[in-house]
């Protein structure tokens, strides 16, 4: 189907907009007034510039309050829809929206507003133009679809037909099921937002909280099932008025859009892009740093051995158990820093992944290898994270590590050498018994989190859980996580309060264990620094648990932190933080949550730590 | 009457909440759980930070889901709570907060929650402490402050009373009167905030939108004079969710809390800080800038002559009829570029002004002058712009032009000499009109923008109006006027849409004129650059209007534009910017507002300018 998105849900000038919505793949735009009236280009050389980006301008919106209302008025309004039918002519739109009257002397009369609006639509029918009444969730008398289908049809005028939003119908529990009823060839325009689902004034909700669908609450893919069924073919088109998005680049923000109206679409079944593959485990992590020293100190503590490097490439590969770390000193992080920079993702099909991320707009990057290099299929998630579609150890397909061989040049990854890592997966003389990554935390530009969550659910087919508060000492972060099917693949995905917000504290890699306190230990003997959590915090937890004897003080020695759910219990720790990333001991027994109820603790501690040891 | 915050309220770790709440003047804290757990601090060790701040531990929070729950779920409760009352008497707080019970097993049982809530208070008593019993505005069955009393009435226990809180009992739309029914002995507590009235989930709103009294639109005074009445006497605390607050540094918002109980004190009538001097009109508005000549060019331009000098420091006097400007080239302004400095309030008592300004926590400003120079009162408000309290033309009072003298070393601001510049009324020969300063446009720091306002309004004795948003292309501004009765002090404090927000298009100083088309023109003529207004904007002036012949032809030209209100006509239009200002020059013929429809538009444009030519 035709994608549209209006002017209003996009940042910038005009032609901003309008470039970003053609990068993204638009065919069309709703052109707001605004940004009309704001413009130095003149209506025809909008309508061209559009015609240069392959975009047709499917609706145009400037008026209000025009029907039900005192003669006079109507007058002055019929005066001023002739300029704007004249404007329109001139950009070559010939659909012009009109919502219901919120007009403080608009009647509650259904035979004067079908009276007006066909007055109305025999001007625009002057001009070749079609209006669209669309009932607003707080219109003054009408404000459901199916009252403003009522006027529409009592008008009976061929220039006439109704628009239908998913906002107005379904923050209003509006039942859409009664769009069976109306001509599909009436239904002159389709505009879709969702919204998180919020109990508020619905205007406030409307201006200022509005999602692309997916984002939000609502069934807006029900809705549309209900719009095509009645044979509707014009548009999908997004109308979102979001305080975030006003903000947040055009580009990117109109790419989120996009995807949004594919899965859409998807859902719907009116298209089939390749069917997602869910990631079945965490191949690897790669850290990317200047200097590979202090991440080493922090691994090798850990318990983990470098095995291997790669052929051509300053990467090595550290190891424990099946928890994978690479360690890239290549260029690019001496402007970054110390960081996550990359996930492999286990993938059942490492090409089809990488066909579906293609599909729904995720960069596909450049496989960045030498001619012998085992080739990699990867994607970049929104937040710049490099995601590879890889395999490990199946016979079937190529491993990852073919590209990494021992120090005495033994390829890894391939049937011959695996028993000989086989050693490694105690963890060696000094290992902590991490068997492998338990997740992943990753740190989301503050204008992109509602696209990460539907980037992860829908081109990598996870499952996104609710976003929960998070109190640092300096603003609430948000924090939501995106897992499969059996939890071994967990990615957490934060944001802090404010673009300018300090988010290193949110970025890490969790490593599983069946015995933390172990684990904290061999840490620390090894010359590991655990994250100091205060004597207060175990006070609190004497008051609300039981534990054995001795627990607790080995809890407070170690800065172990605790936490249960209806599944069972959570025990973790944290490592100093090198650049901008740490790590996490967890020892998970049934336990499904993230420890959220200490982040609080965890994160005035990180902070405390800096202050003190600049950490 | 003592005052008090509780620490959620302010930024940071415990220990620099401490602070800023001792040094904005508070008497007491309520200690919140989270912080505590979350501090290095020994218990015993907060309270010796306390004691050496000088402020008392009035509160702690540490239970929830009390009452009225299974007699298994109680006995684990008790349990907690003589944890938490150990640790209260480490701490030396007390007074206990319960909350109405939320669990999900909480039964509709007033005896129960009595015997329960006594039990506890039998348990508190044992280590001297008191427990004060609030209704949560979404407590599972208590949710009225009205039934808090009665429960606690009816287990009639020395060491049990309630806590009011203005929240709770505002948002539900509580009638306050009740609260005469309560002895004032059996409230152990009083929390206020206040908030914006939003209709939305009660939870959310208390959880994200509470903010200081005085700056929502409860009537937290009028509560607390019924509270007062009982013969309540324990301390007024603040106890204030807010996400703004959470990020802002905690120092000033210390201040902004603290002078918004005592401005509630004030008004309430327990305390009389010296009385509010409204200023009369604006004496002057100062620009710094690192180089003058720019900005002389546009002064220059817009008809205004430098008429005098600073006897001892690097400021020019430029006036146009009573609109005059400081240009001041000292050193500051190399860090900050051209900017608006100052503000001169023409005050009937500038001392008085000053003292009503130094009682509520502004800045006093030193004076920074030479030995000989006219002694000026001034404060900081809180986006750093300096307010000078001062006299024009006023026998009376010493009057600030004492200073400066012109090109002949003639002083200005005598009796003497105050015909020797009426030839500038006129502006001269290349006069525009100007008679006066209209408005200044001040923007505010992202976190201080309800301080800000409150600020103006009590410091002041300003009117504040409504707040506004206004669409800039890059995200949503918020824009709110204070004023004077006659309209002579007239400010309008804008705020960008994030911390990182550019608000270079913010920053103004509107200059009154009775013809803006003559005053435009000269300008113009005298080499000044109007900021060009989009055609379209004209062309939809025309489709909502009539105009007479060739009118709307002179303002496309000019870049004029044109609102109306109930109250008369506004023409205005703006100057190029110079550093971080600019200028507008308006004619406002009865209306009232500051032409918000067209702040889009003018936005868009600035944008476009600066695009351009880099304005």
């Amino acid at each position: 189907m035709r994608t549209s998105i209006a002017t209003v849900s996009l940042s910038g000038s005009l032609t901003e907009k309008l470039t970003a919505a053609s990068r993204a793949g638009f065919d069309g735009v709703e052109i707001f007034e605004n940004d009309l009236l704001a413009s130095p280009l003149t209506p025809e050389e909008i309508r061209a510039r559009c015609a240069d980006l392959g975009l047709s301008i499917d609706l145009y919106q400037p008026m209000r309050d025009i029907e039900a209302v005192p003669a006079e008025e109507f007058a002055r309004n019929l005066r001023r829809a002739r300029h704007k039918f004249e404007l329109m002519r001139r950009l070559g739109a010939d659909t012009v929206l009109v919502c219901s009257s919120v007009h403080p002397l608009a009647v509650d009369d259904d035979a004067l507003a079908a009276d007006h609006l066909r007055q109305l639509a025999d001007s625009a029918e002057e001009f070749g133009i079609r209006v669209a009444y669309e009932a607003l969730a707080w219109g003054r008398h009408v404000n459901t679809y199916g009252h403003a289908w009522r006027i529409v049809e009592a008008a009976d005028h061929p220039a006439l037909g109704t628009c239908l939003d998913s906002f107005h119908i379904l923050s209003r529990g509006s039942d859409p099921k009664g769009i069976a009823d109306i001509p599909g060839e009436k239904i002159f325009y389709l505009q879709l937002a969702d919204a998180p689902l919020l109990a508020m004034d619905v205007l406030q909700w409307s201006r200022h909280y509005r999602c692309f669908p997916g984002q939000g609450g609502f069934d807006v893919a029900g809705l549309v099932r209900n719009v095509l069924d009645t044979g509707y073919d014009g548009p999908l088109s997004l109308e979102v008025f979001n305080d975030v998005f006003r903000q947040a680049e055009a580009g990117p923000t109109a790419v989120d859009a996009h995807r949004s109206l594919l899965v859409l679409q998807e859902t719907v079944g009116v298209a089939t892009p390749p069917a997602p593959v869910v990631p079945t485990g965490v191949a690897f992590a790669e850290l990317v740093t200047p200097d590979a020293e202090p991440v080493a100190a922090v691994l090798g503590a850990l318990g983990f051995a470098r095995t291997a490097r790669h052929r051509t490439k300053p990467v090595d590969l550290w190891r424990q158990g099946e928890a994978r770390i690479l360690v890239n000193t290549s260029g690019a992080a001496r402007r970054t820093g110390t960081g996550l920079a990359a996930i492999g993702l286990e993938s059942p099909d490492p090409a089809g992944a990488a066909r579906r991320a293609e599909a729904l707009l995720a960069p596909v990057l450049p496989r960045r290898r030498a001619a012998e290099d085992a080739p990699l299929d990867a994607v970049a998630a929104p937040d710049g994270t490099e995601l590879f579609f890889c395999a490990t150890d199946r016979p079937e397909l190529p491993d990852w590590r073919a590209d990494f061989a021992d120090d005495t040049g033994v390829s890894q990854g391939t049937e011959g050498t695996r028993g000989s890592h086989g050693t490694d997966d105690t963890g060696g003389p000094h290992g902590t018994g991490v068997h492998r990554i338990d997740h992943l935390a990753l740190t989301q530009p503050w204008h992109h989190f509602d696209e990460a969550a539907l980037f992860h659910r829908s081109v990598l087919g996870l499952h996104a859980q609710e976003s929960v508060d998070v109190a640092d000492p300096y603003g609430l972060m948000r924090s939501r996580a995106v897992t499969n099917a059996d939890g071994s693949v967990r990615i957490a995905l934060g944001v802090g309060a404010a673009p300018t917000d300090d988010t290193v504290h949110a970025q890490h890699i969790a490593l599983a264990t069946s015995d933390v306190v172990a684990a904290a230990r061999r840490f620390r003997e090894a010359g590991g620094w655990l994250l100091p959590i205060p004597a207060n915090y175990y006070d609190d937890l004497a008051a609300r648990h039981e534990f054995a004897d001795g627990e607790l003080e080995t809890y407070r020695d170690l800065g172990i932190l605790y936490d249960r759910d209806a599944h069972g219990e959570f025990r973790h720790c944290y490592t100093m933080t090198v650049g901008r990333v740490f790590f996490e001991l967890v020892q998970r027994d049934g336990y499904r949550g993230y420890g959220a109820q200490n982040a609080p603790v965890r994160l005035a501690a990180q902070h405390t730590a800096r202050a003190v040891i600049g950490g």
